[in-house]
């Protein structure tokens, strides 16, 4: 993708920042791609200096890939989805920031990775990774449930999973449950038998911790283990529930994403079922989406949250 | 209680060792209480120097109470039911502690508290505080379960009330369950209206933050709001499948320790309840019977640790 890009040419930059990384693509104004970047976590809660500093490395890269330089910072035209600037604290850092862009356009995440799930039209996601959470975007609504991170919520995420798991292997070693295959399949990936050294291992564990176990609950299910399949009902029933409530704003379609989605499709209640279309696009290219509707809208200023904010 | 100990008497001290105090009391050899002391944390995972230096606080108190002074810490028979023993290297540690006293035999807090509940008769005890855990001593046989941490293990304890109350709460507040009057209540005890702002508020929350949030429960229950009675519903399954489990020893009696006691004691099973007692004594005045125990039972050595561990 090393090329010259002519001087007068309009240029997008499309931003997905999270918790653990930032990634960036560069685009025409008829969004073909001219580079892309990655680096660290861009959420604000993480501190604005790390955040920016993802930023701006991330781009600076995505520049590079273009044949393009640090003078060009100037042309971007950028639409960024951040984790954490639903929090009124971090939009406000946000809005303070110096940054080179020619214009920059924020929202959450969530709402970018539906813009870019279904090309800046209606539609509406469900993210069931690490966490869970979905938002709705239709007409000039947007709804934005559940997430709010864990224990306390993110219901149905891989987290959830698989605190799930090891509370149910815990009190089945305990002799308070049944017998489960999970008990083997934790050990096996533990390396740890003992009741006590599983407890402990996950005395400090995140939600990252506990996601890295969500896939042994299906494991177990798939050879008919019943508390394995009971966990996946209820979690199941926690990602319908997210659906339900978005469906109330009548979304033409909503896209599963993130690394539980396809698990957990086959448990999906049949309405929610009929609805699910893969995701059209990225994250990053929903955040241009996102900026080029709010030049559309012809929005003042240079920043503008929309909707989830 | 400043009186002067015949110099050639047995003396005993009993310690109650948890992750936030040290309580110990000291006595004669007919359990007479010469004096009391309370100190910091006495668990080893909050370090050795912390634990051992609490205990010696709070027993130097206990003697000086007594009219006795540091020179007599060599009389005294120590039973110490300390949390956190249970775990191998914990357990190792202290046995290798230089101790002052004539003896010390070490067990568990939860077992120290079975003996104080039941007068070093057979029994069992049910504890069900910020965390939850329970433990039969049968004859020669002691069952343990439960415990394990919040928020893997310890259901149906406080930690685990105010984490399903916060859950429900973020949940009904997205239009993902019914309305409930624990929204409220959660409202008013913080001070917080806002969704997000009650999920930041909660976000390194402590098992002890969010059992401060159990009453709550109990309190919407009171007033027939449904999604806190199915809370405490299965709150109260957890707690009974604890006493099943200890059931399979055949206590005589069972008794009920911690904060949530009393409100969960009408909740529990007809079987459960039919075995309830007061705990008859204090865990520090159980940490003697089990020394006292030890002793008759001519244990060798100056560290013994039974069942529990």
């Amino acid at each position: 993708m090393n090329q010259t890009v002519p001087g007068g040419q309009r240029l997008y930059l499309g931003i997905d920042g999270g918790g653990s990384k930032c990634r960036v693509v560069l685009t025409d104004a008829n969004l073909k791609i001219l580079g892309e970047g990655l680096a660290g976590p861009a959420n604000p809660l993480r501190g604005m200096d790390v955040a920016t500093q993802s930023i701006l490395n991330a781009s600076y890269q995505a520049l590079e890939m273009a044949g393009l330089s640090c003078d060009d910072f100037s042309r971007l035209h950028v639409g960024a989805g951040l984790a954490g600037v639903n929090v009124p604290y971090y939009y406000q850092l946000f809005q303070k920031w110096q940054h080179p862009f020619a214009a920059l356009y924020l929202t959450s995440d969530l709402h970018a990775a539906c813009f870019g799930a279904h090309q800046g039209q209606d539609g509406a996601v469900i993210i069931c990774g690490t966490g869970s959470c979905g938002l709705a975007a239709v007409a000039e609504q947007v709804l934005e449930v559940g997430g709010h991170g864990f224990p306390h919520g993110d219901n149905g995420s891989g987290a959830w999973f698989g605190l799930q798991l090891l509370q149910t292997v815990l009190r089945s070693k305990d002799g308070l449950t049944a017998a489960t295959l999970m008990t083997e399949l934790l050990q096996q990936q533990t390396g740890l038998q003992d009741t006590l050294a599983l407890a402990l291992h996950f005395m400090s564990a995140s939600a990252t911790d506990y996601a890295r176990l969500a896939p042994l609950v299906f494991q177990a299910a798939e050879q008919q283990d019943e508390l394995a399949q009971q966990i996946i009902v209820a979690g199941a029933d926690h990602i319908n529930a997210i659906a339900a409530r978005l469906m109330t704003l009548k979304p033409p379609a909503i896209s599963l994403i993130g690394g539980l989605c396809d698990k957990l499709k086959p448990y999906l209640a049949p309405a929610v079922q009929a609805l699910l279309v893969d995701a059209s696009q990225t994250p990053e290219l929903g955040a241009i989406w996102y900026a080029k509707s709010c030049e559309n809208a012809k929005f003042s200023g240079d920043i503008k949250v929309k909707g989830a904010v």
